[in-house]
């Protein structure tokens, strides 16, 4: 069996917990298994980094900061591979030039293109435990790209997938996906499996257990993703396409408080404005997230839309900037809002789940600002100070700890 | 006028000396010139990885070491190229896989085979300040391989070798090439020109200021070398093939205290048997400097010899192991010694130089245990405690100060 490994930053923080991981890695390469570990930099080495680009240069080229960052993973990795020696345990390290992990040239965020396994592939026939440094890529000009943020994820699957992996799993600092935030609510339940399609919307939505893209990629080719703790040796949360039937309307909340409302106010009502301003936030790469448009005076109205707090600064600039040809009097904006969202592919024939939604947050007095839904999402905008509380009532209104 | 500049560690250690090198070449550049800037690790950043990779696994295998050490330039060139960019001057930070820069599988030792140079005069014809790793190559594997201590001097001159460069400066904290180390001799005087062979005997004879590879190097490529300080703008020393006549008899003075003396006690007086000796540390890539043989009891004889003292533990394993085929009675060894050498290609065509050196060493009461020479080199084995005062009387000696 061929498994890939993911493990996080805090999962390789210090000597010890990477002793930790290399020994959980040994158990399965001992039962006879072909091993990758993916691994991101230790503990908070990408922040400290980040740090001191900014103290050379606060506006860095974003090609020279992925050539700083991609460091970090680069040390990880090789620290990992004496840690299996040291277990007389055969390992090698290998960064995104060595593997050829072929990515597009955005710095920052970069996507992966394809993956060349012919390395990894000779390396594993020696018997070695591969360890390859997550969030990193190599682009058309040989410069590294990196991912963005969780972007290790994403080299898990992308590396499960390019090697037609058994499993992929994605070891974190708890043990699996869960109903909410264990943190907020406290009555949350793990769940044991989830589709696809549920994970996908649940990591959009703002649980941060699994980076949206690597679901997306286990989605497109059918890679079983299993989440777990790399703590205890708990069984997870499995990710695949079809799970046991379970009498769930829905299956998660999440919360996403790095949001920010901006309202277009007074725009001409005519046909084409709206598409104006969406097309020109989308050509400098800002997505925007729930949009609502309302009646304003004078045969006007306002169009109010979110977009993630990175995104503000820019989203106001290019919109300051071409404020007359998209007709826009004034413009406004409020960071002090949250999104809370429930996912679950069981509303799909259930009529009713928006309004058992709304009435949970009516019975605790929040106000819903703006509501948006996908097929099996349901997402509100609320006040950010009301997060926690419209957590806890709508995972109890759905009665989500049975 | 295409200029490959090489700065130290102690050069890049903070911000504001990273930004001090910049400076230094923003001014080449904005003449007109090319200019490749070839970097070592910030500071300690070399000694730290050692420590962490220490305490992961104390005998960490090379390949996973050499993976974990060249993070240190890379980081050193993406920092550089952001303070490039901060005075708006266009820069690219390039590491070994990007320049494809060869060398030898040695890990930890390895030695350039080719460069290519494509890439970099990509980015030279985009009139781009190129920032190069130092230390490092990828050798037949698709590894990393780090050239050992000193081997930044090295890349630089390759690079300037390989891209027939019209100058390759080498940075420092000191401000060029002294008769002697100007801590422990006074009144040592700057070397304002000094030819490869001294430069290449010094450099192998403890002078630190240079890596002798670097040397070498130079002098079979004929690149012009210049050493000068990274904090002043003194001339500094050119190392070049013919210097301007200077009626010197020696150019200098060096001492290495990184020496551990061995001898092998009783060995048989039959002839092969210190060629033996020698092949095997030879083989076993023990370089071995100064060889002295006497005459021992009854038909045998004693062998003593120098190595550096990271090869002592290596070197006695070695020689312990084959004990009876070397007829090897005892081994012994001391590692109060130091090596000191006087450099000159006057000596050539005037006998007596040794005799004076002796005479200094004499009248200082300094007891010499072993000689060695070549055609423009003495060395004596000393006391490592005679060290200090044997340089100032040679120095004085010779009247190196005028």
């Amino acid at each position: 069996m061929l498994i890939v490994k993911k493990f996080g930053g805090s999962s390789v923080a210090n000597r010890e917990r990477i002793f930790n991981v290399a020994r959980r890695c040994i158990e399965d390469y001992k039962k006879g298994n072909d091993v990758i570990v993916v691994l991101s930099a230790m503990g908070d080495t990408t922040d400290e980094l980040l740090e001191l680009a900014q103290s050379i240069n606060p506006n860095a080229p974003k090609r020279e900061l992925d050539m700083l960052l991609t460091t970090g993973e680069q040390v990880s990795v090789a620290l990992m591979a004496m840690a299996f020696h040291s277990y007389d345990v055969p390992a090698i390290s290998l960064n995104a030039f060595q593997v050829r992990m072929h990515c597009t040239a955005r710095y920052g965020n970069a996507r992966f293109k394809r993956i060349d396994t012919e390395r990894i592939q000779h390396e594993l026939e020696a018997r070695k435990i591969v360890i390859v440094t997550g969030f990193q890529g190599i682009n058309k000009y040989d410069d590294y790209s990196t991912l963005g943020r969780g972007g290790s994820d994403t080299t898990a699957v992308a590396l499960a997938a390019a090697l037609h992996a058994d499993k992929c799993e994605i070891y974190t600092d708890v043990d699996g996906v869960y109903t909410a935030d264990p943190r907020i609510v406290k009555n949350a339940r793990k769940i044991d499996e989830i589709i696809y399609d549920e994970m996908l919307e649940l990591a959009t939505s703002g649980a941060k257990v699994l980076h949206n893209r690597s679901v997306e990629m286990a989605k497109k080719y059918g890679v079983e993703l299993v989440v777990r703790s790399s703590l205890t040796s708990e069984e997870g949360t499995v990710v695949k396409e079809v799970v046991k039937m379970e009498k769930m309307l829905i299956t998660g909340v999440a919360a996403d408080r790095n949001t920010v409302r901006i309202s277009a106010i007074g725009v001409k009502d005519e046909p084409g404005i709206a598409f104006k301003i969406f097309n020109t936030l989308a050509k400098n790469n800002i997505n925007v997230d729930i949009i609502l448009q309302s009646v304003g005076r004078n045969g006007t109205k306002d169009i109010s839309f979110t977009v993630s707090e990175e995104d503000l600064k820019e989203a106001l600039a290019i919109l300051e900037e071409k404020k007359e040809v998209l007709t826009i009097k004034e413009l406004t904006y409020s960071t002090d809002v949250a999104k809370v969202s429930i996912v679950g592919a069981g509303m799909l024939s259930n009529p009713g789940v928006a309004a058992k939604m709304f009435e949970s947050l009516f019975n605790s007095n929040i106000n819903i600002n703006m509501i948006s839904t996908s097929e099996i999402r349901i997402t509100v905008l609320i006040d950010e100070k009301d997060t926690e509380k419209a957590m806890i009532a709508i995972h109890d209104g759905f009665g989500l700890n049975d």
